[in-house]
């Protein structure tokens, strides 16, 4: 129960802050992802973020109770970001595979874009902070996507499997391919092929 | 031209130590792989390693000239460990779909059961000592592997597409799928099904 209260009262923050307090508190995200990127959790503190956001810390307190509340209200906004940006001009009336295909390129799209909130993401997720947290916002917000593959499921379009499994083989390839170290150009026509395996392992 | 002396230098070692000195390089491994899955690459040290490993800081650079030298040459062993694990049992006389089913459950395997080695792996893969080595090593292991990929293509079983797209496609799942703040259980059904994802995303 506790954990839950953690959860909310760090993201109440982010609604809650003043039109001029903003470029501060993006100033703050930006450091932390940064610093977390290069150098992982364990050697961030709220000394090193204030420096590097060119804030003082105690402006970090005025946003966030302490570095645990920081660290796991930057990876629900991340979450949430990743979340929003795949569902970007969702349209529900399309065709399924279409439907699909731009939530695969729109997540594409961001995560080769966003590397270090990836990197910040995937260190998080499997970090000790993430038993502290819930996703039920960014589930929210993929909640029209849900719903699609259960009523592709139905309609016999897409395998009649865990949500949590589609919603892997959909996705987690796109880390590794995007990747910067990764030796494949992925040229136009490589992401449509992707997308298209993507699509035959979910498709019944 | 360098990086690759580096490479062939540090992997070198691990071929010359006698077997009495097995025990405590066997310490280091397990000492560095805990403490970078605890605490990341940027806070360990020589002298932590040492500590957590019970050895003196002498001793591990009998073993590896410096630190960067002693975290590539881990990394190295646990990309041919990954390797090695994969192609367990590997038999070129069976079906295409049965060698896959035995290579991919041989990972997920693995992968369930070494969760801070892939943290290692996965650590390192984003960090800047990536660019230090090259993987022909484990490339060596998995050649049957990809030699299968390409007959396959030519026999029109499997899509003939570049061998980096088809191998995040078989595998990239499965770190998703074994991790342990996964909500679904992967139960030997489950397994199963992801399998038939899997190849379903690279057959023709």
């Amino acid at each position: 129960m506790k954990v839950q209260l953690v959860y909310e009262r760090s993201f109440s923050y982010h609604k809650t802050v003043r039109p001029r307090d903003q470029h501060k508190r993006e100033a703050i995200f930006e450091a932390t992802v940064k610093l977390v990127s290069d150098v992982g959790f364990a050697d961030v503190s709220v000394s090193k973020i204030a420096k590097e956001a060119n804030v003082s810390p105690a402006t970090i307190y005025v946003y966030y109770k302490n570095k645990e509340d920081l660290l796991i209200s930057i990876f629900v906004e991340i979450h949430e970001q990743k979340a929003s940006a795949a569902m970007k001009g969702f349209d529900e009336t399309s065709p399924l595979k279409e439907m699909f295909r731009k939530i695969w390129n729109n997540s594409f799209k961001f995560i080769s874009e966003n590397r270090d909130h990836l990197q910040y993401h995937e260190q998080f997720r499997s970090s000790p902070y993430n038993d502290l947290v819930n996703s039920t916002e960014a589930t929210n917000i993929m909640q029209p996507f849900l719903a699609a593959l259960e009523s592709g499921a139905k309609d016999k379009v897409i395998k009649r499997i865990d949500d949590d499994i589609l919603v892997a083989f959909i996705f987690s390839a796109i880390p590794v391919l995007s990747s910067s170290s990764y030796k494949t150009k992925m040229t136009r026509k490589n992401i449509e092929t992707a997308f298209e395996m993507a699509w035959d392992a979910i498709k019944l």
